[in-house]
């Protein structure tokens, strides 16, 4: 044998090897499965990739994932256009239009600042955002990245870059989830809330 | 939009999800990886799947993958006939040819007996298995399953069954790992080693 595994199946393991969050034994496991399972269910798998490459796209305005040069949230014309909703990735515009709250535009950064991973400003969309706010329509930018390091990082980056434009720039809230034990609460958590506390409306 | 994402994307996250371990998030995060790099590496990877489908087969007589009808261990006319090693997974042979220690042939059983996930003897080569010794020239099953608790109820099953036959059937040692501590071993090990040990050669 040339290396472990015939030519073909060593490829398909290095090439799973290469896909975030699996590992050389789980590209392993991937490849047999894929061995195993009928022909049609293999390239069910194999035809979804190529579509998705071929009929997925970014969207010019927002960068979210779009079926032509704009998103169907860009194009649609009944949305507020004062307000932008900043996210990392297009998965979080699918969290928050859950909430049914926002009824603004968005713009998907594709990332957050990672030093470590060499991810700074230049590797994001911010120059695009930048040039998006430049007029005098956006009034508002929510900062909507992930509560963790590289979110909050982002999220400071980017209030400091907008103070100097003048539009008001906001920051989504950090607290105790609903639902949620006070017990269970991390202390940075339960120190969010505790920052973030609001009078009662009675 | 239609459901969360447009169309292709919720599609491939949906073909990748049936992978084996790879959850909803993990489907999700693949599938945006996807999205994001360049078109080559993605079609790369749909073109391995494609061809691993296309070129690896199960060899006829012992279930290794192959690239033609028989695989090259049993191609190999120097390989001793008359010992057959018994292991679950392809990937198995491999460790087993690791250790320069066998010679024999090979069986692959595709599975281990796992009444959990409906996988019974005939989901496994265990019928095959049974026409590979019909003849006088296997003198030795060696059972290499693996020694966890599908192994061992496939070990011994196949012990049983093989037991008419009059051959020579064997199970590989369970015991301490060569540079393993003592104290870090658990107790069945340790007892597996106990029970396993042998008189010292001087």
């Amino acid at each position: 044998m040339t290396g472990l595994y015939t030519e073909p199946v060593q490829d398909l393991i290095d090439e799973l090897g290469r896909l975030p969050g699996v590992g050389p034994k789980s590209a392993q496991r991937i490849a047999f499965h894929l061995l195993k399972v009928p022909e049609q269910d293999a390239s069910r798998l194999a035809h979804a990739i190529t579509e998705v490459k071929r009929r997925v796209q970014f969207c010019d305005t927002c960068f979210n994932i779009a079926e032509s040069a704009q998103c169907e949230l860009c194009s649609d014309s009944r949305r507020d256009s004062s307000v932008i909703c900043v996210v990392e990735e297009p998965k979080d515009i699918v969290a928050v239009e859950r909430t049914q709250e926002f009824r603004g535009r968005y713009h998907v950064l594709q990332g957050a600042i990672n030093p470590i991973e060499g991810i700074g400003p230049d590797q994001l969309r911010v120059r695009e955002l930048l040039e998006r706010i430049r007029g005098d329509v956006v009034q508002e930018v929510i900062l909507c990245t992930n509560p963790n390091i590289e979110g909050e990082a982002t999220a400071m980056y980017l209030a400091r870059l907008l103070e100097p434009v003048g539009i008001n720039v906001t920051r989504i809230a950090s607290g105790l989830p609903v639902g949620g034990d006070l017990d269970y609460a991390d202390e940075l958590t339960l120190g969010r809330a505790l920052e973030g506390r609001r009078s009662v409306e009675s």
